[in-house]
Parts: structure tokens; sequence; C-alpha cells
């Protein structure tokens, strides 16, 4: 067990009965986050071919907002608020899943987009792997 | 028009017809974001009343966190995606419903809790109203 | 006085002896995050010029993440850090003087670049002043 | 190499000559921002203790906000604006300190309060080895 795991564990009012799931969902988030927040920037410096990135660096920004939003929530467990979760993690499913189309468009030009690609599809699956789980 | 509406019109490529909505509607994010940062932090300081005022807190937080990836998302203009427009001002609406109704809770005795109330409902109304309005 | 005032006026243990300037500092920090967010999209946008507003971008994206950290912290009155305050805000005046300046360069063919220098200039201008009457 | 170090290596035009502190700064930045992200929400849920959690948990969410930043201004190596990444490094480390030595007052009673404290400490340490390697 990790050691952000063993934060959650020492929470004094777990209230999600699949701790593992969770914690792999908000390290997914931290990750695809992270990711775009760098694809961003790796785009804008790709000088020769700026232009045709205009769209991914504005889903890459879009995405970074979304994960760090839906991670902040997930994180907190006092008085969880599951509607809200619910919801939010929907809009990150779809953040994702544009940003990582958009980025395989060109992942075979730029590794950075590959990588960035590959981690917005993790998030995705774990955000719909949790989705089916939360509380109703 | 405002300085910040000024900015919006100097976007080379605005592609929503109205554009006194969509700056309003930013205008109540920032707002209830701002509120409900300043609201956390002074239920933090009711030092007699804190226990009663920890569903408050958590939900300000969050509702903070939404609201600012909210009002990011819908500040670019550059190749904006609808679909994800719609659901993160969806999962707002709902930070905000809550946020705000848990406010009102409290309003009689915290005059912060009162005005963060206001704003989110301000703000949650500025949502749906934008939201009736987006390309399909 | 305006509602974000009147929010922490109403805050139980307010530390600070100069409200109106902290409130205007506030203000200015969210204007110039906003400014920077709004700025770093039109550049985005403008398909013609993108490459020379790489820097632009970048450092709107950095005074944006930096305004917003300033603002959040500076919001909280509750065991206020004042050590970490002005640590927190010289790093935000570096940061909205190099958005300012790079801005400025543009400013001539981009209305957006013009009014978010300006912003930067007024954010960092009203951060100094803070700065200046901080208790040490 | 983890995932995020080799997106970090696909950048078009890295500038700083090592990478492996930088990344290790990075992911230490998001470990201690994730861990503060939740020590403040563990401390809102111990419900006998909350009153003397007060501080933990300000200072908890001023040292996110500002990892936050840090981390976003560090992950971007398109023309690095040293002088702001100096500056804002000094500003990570002081909230690390901070909030690492309120915690650790709290480590005996609070597991999570214990965790938080050495991830503080941790990124402290790497901000402070990779300020010393930075170009003046």
């Amino acid at each position: 067990m990790n050691t952000l795991a063993n934060m959650m564990q020492a929470h004094p009012s777990v209230s999600f009965d699949d701790m593992d799931l969770l914690n792999r969902c908000i390290d997914d988030l931290t990750m695809c986050e992270q990711a775009c927040t760098m694809c961003a920037d790796a785009c804008l410096g790709e000088t020769e071919h700026l232009q045709r990135l205009a769209r991914c660096i504005r889903l890459n920004l879009d995405c970074a907002d979304v994960c760090n939003a839906t991670r902040k929530l997930l994180s907190r467990q006092t008085h969880a608020p599951w509607v809200l979760f619910r919801q939010q993690i929907n809009a990150c499913m779809t953040a994702c899943e544009l940003c990582g189309a958009e980025c395989d468009m060109h992942a075979e030009w730029h590794e950075h987009c590959r990588i960035c690609g590959d981690l917005c599809r993790k998030c995705s699956e774990s955000c719909k792997e949790l989705l089916d789980k939360l509380p109703q």
C-alpha cells in the first residue's frame, strides 16, 4: 500500500467501501492532470507545428483543470456529496475522452501526445469504473 | 462594458453569440468561487460552532474548486468543446445548489454564510441560463 | 462596500487593519488571473502570429496560476501566516511583472495583450502596496 | 524511468540539465499537494479535536495551493522564467515548513498528520535541492 493510500486509511470517517478503487482513480486523475499540463507546454514548444496543435493545447488545459477539481472532490471523505461526485466524474470522463482523442491524432509525430493520450484513456476508464460503484 | 468583457471581445475567434450572458456567468462563477473560499475560512474561525459547520466547510471547498474549473473552461473560446461545457456546467450547478442550501441553514447566525448562499444561488441561476443557450 | 468586502467584514477573526487595501488586492489578483487565462486562450487563437506569442502564452499560464494561489492565501484570515504571505506576494509581483512586460510587447497588435498587460501592472502595484503594510 | 519522466524527455526544448532532480521535485510537490488536501479533510472529520486542528486545516489548504502553483510552473519548460521559479520555490519551501511543523504537533494522535508532515518535509528538501541547482 502506498503512502497516500495510508493517508486515506487514516481518515476518521471513510464512507466508501472500495478504497483501492478510489485510491487508484485519484492516482490516475493526478497522472492525467500532470500529463496534460506537460503536454500543453510541450506542444507550445513545437514551433514548427504549433498551429495544428492549438486544439490539443486547449483541450490539455481543460482536461488538467477538470481532473484537478475532480481529484480534489474525491480526496475529501467528510460528508461526501455523492450526487456531485457523479456529475463531476461524468464531466471528467468527457474531458479525458476529448483530450485523449485529440492527443491520439498527433501521437505519431509527438511522443508527449502519445503518452498523454494513453494517460487520458487510463483516467477515463478508472473514472468509469468508480462511477459504476459509487453509492446512489 | 467592463474590462474583462472588453478582453473577451478582443478574442480573435469568439464562437458564442450571447457574450453578455457568457461574461455574466463568468463573473458569477468568479464571485461564487471567491465567496466559497472566504466562507470556508470564516467557518473555520467560528471556534464555538466549528463542529456544526464541518459540512459547510467541505461543500465550500468543493464548490470553489468546481467553480474554478468551470470558469476556466468557459473563459476559453478557441475550439470550444460544447459537450464538455454542458457537463461541467451541470456539475457546477449541483455544487452551487448543495453549497447554497447548506449555507442557508447557517445564515441566521453567520452573515458570511448568508452572503455565500446568495452568491451560490446567483451562480447556479446564471449557469442554468447559459446552459439553455449553449450550442448543442 | 461591495459584496465580497462585506463577506470579509463578517469574518470572526480578522487580523489585518487595512481591510480596504486587502480587499482591493484580492480584487486585482482576481482580475489579473482571469485576464491571463483569457489572454493565453486569445493568443492561442491568433493563428497567424502564434509562434511569436508562445512566450506570452507561457507567462499568462504561470501568472494565472500564481495569482490564483496568492488570492486564495490572502482570502484566508484564520491564523494568517504572514511570513508565507510575504514570500508568495513577492513571487506574485514577479509573475505579474514578467507577464505584463511580455504582453506590452504585443499590445500594439493585440488588444487582449494590451488589456492584460495593464491588469498585470495594476495587480503588481496592489501587491507591492499590500506588502509594505503587512505585519512583520 | 517512469511515465511522467518520459513525457518530460519528449519535450522539444528542455533547458535544465538535471532532469532527474526536476522530475523528483515535481513528484514530491504532487505528493505534498495531495497529502495536504487529504489531511485538511481528515482533520475536518476529527469531530472531537476540530478546534485544535483549525490552524492545521488552514496551513494544509495554503500548502496545497502553493504546491499546486509551483508544480505547474516547474512542469513548463518552454521559455522557463528562472527568476520566477526561484521566488515561487522559496514561497513553497516556507509553505511546506509551516505546514509540516504544524502537522508534527498532531502526529502523535493523528496518523494523517504524521504522514502529511513527512511529505511536507520531503517536498521542502527537494525544493531546496532544486533551488541550489537552478540557473541564475
